[in-house]
């Protein structure tokens, strides 16, 4: 089963500032299209676990930013589970400049599966502890 | 009754683009934050709104764009009842630096009243009908 | 030369509103990317452009709502010149659910060709003058 | 000298999301709009501060989800120097509800200061050496 995933994403404007390079709040949005991108290759997608009554709301987040992603730049993004352990998941997330070694920007996002009919917190779909 | 209001608003650093300035779509937020206060300034909060049923969902929106906003920036923003017909009401905003004549930028939104039940166009709250 | 382009475009969760639907002003950048596409694929990138001395600052902008993407749609989204008249041009958008005839949004937005130096009008590229 | 501040936002439609909740990376922009309102109050605007050739790039960012902000909500945001050392400092940043105990995000952003002409780590300017 595939715990891993990279896409692409092409740096529009949006994301850039004043200092001419991504703002740093806008690689949680890249983390998240790459989660989307990793649950949908696990033959679940997101929309999916919510429509069968599982949401996975974010607890922590950590990021360390090394270098900058600019305007136009296409990036490769890696997505992959860190760790999974009861109602917890972890997944994280590498940003390069595609075809460079260098790691622009690295972190996770801790998440626990939740019921969204009680918020309250339940074993993940059969799927995850299949992992 | 209060059709007008002017708000105040500091440009962070995530609003800004490559270009030092303001990026275009993030002044439909400013937009937003005017009507907010508008209908609050109106005795009748969005949030009320929808609790009571009633949606407005965005349905046209024109931006002028004159100048540019910049970090740090203190804006003025003024927004108005611009026409209000059946279950349509136009809102109108207006973007200056504070105390400066000049217009940065300028535009409107057309809204229609729909029910949050039956997503059907519904006829305005009587706060509106007042008017 | 290419005048027209359509891309795809798959929605995250960040670019929905608590209303279940992709928030107003983000569909101003998904417009910004098809115009970077559309550029590219005019042989001209708008990183290029910039490079060049040319800047095209948004002067205009007008969208109609006549449906909404939500939560993981896989948009198609078109870009095409609609005009092109000395310093100014204007590129229309058009988004749909892929696979699907009818127009959730669609608009324009007019620019000014601008010199990165004087930040004045000038004549544009010979790409444009060539179309 | 004042090396904390608390400072009100009122929550927009545009920060929600589908779940009905503030985005989880939207918390990070509200971070960076109470580090500006602290340098200001320390009498240093960052926007002074890059005129005066420092950069405050972040280098590492943690934030703690515990509960959930909501459209219409007015935050209290706290704002304080947590740490500084060398050419580093630490912010940190704690979001709760007007009125309320109850934390509902917390979390830091570290920073290096960095000369805006060589882009390389610089000792602080000197109101900070002075905290």
């Amino acid at each position: 089963m595939n715990k891993e995933i990279t896409m692409e994403y092409r740096v529009p404007y949006a994301d850039t500032d004043m200092m001419g390079v991504v703002y740093y709040a806008n690689y949680l949005v890249i983390f998240e299209r790459a989660r989307n991108e990793l649950m949908r290759a696990m033959g679940y997608t997101y929309k999916q676990c919510e429509a069968d009554g599982f949401m996975l709301p974010v607890i922590h987040a950590e990021l360390d930013y090394r270098g900058s992603a600019k305007y136009d730049d296409l990036l490769e993004v890696r997505a992959y589970v860190k760790t999974m352990k009861g109602v917890r998941i972890e997944i994280a997330c590498e940003i390069r400049r595609k075809g460079e070694e260098a790691l622009l920007v690295s972190g996770f996002t801790r998440h626990a599966f939740v019921s969204t009919k009680t918020f309250r917190p339940v074993a993940p779909p059969e799927i995850f502890s299949r992992q």
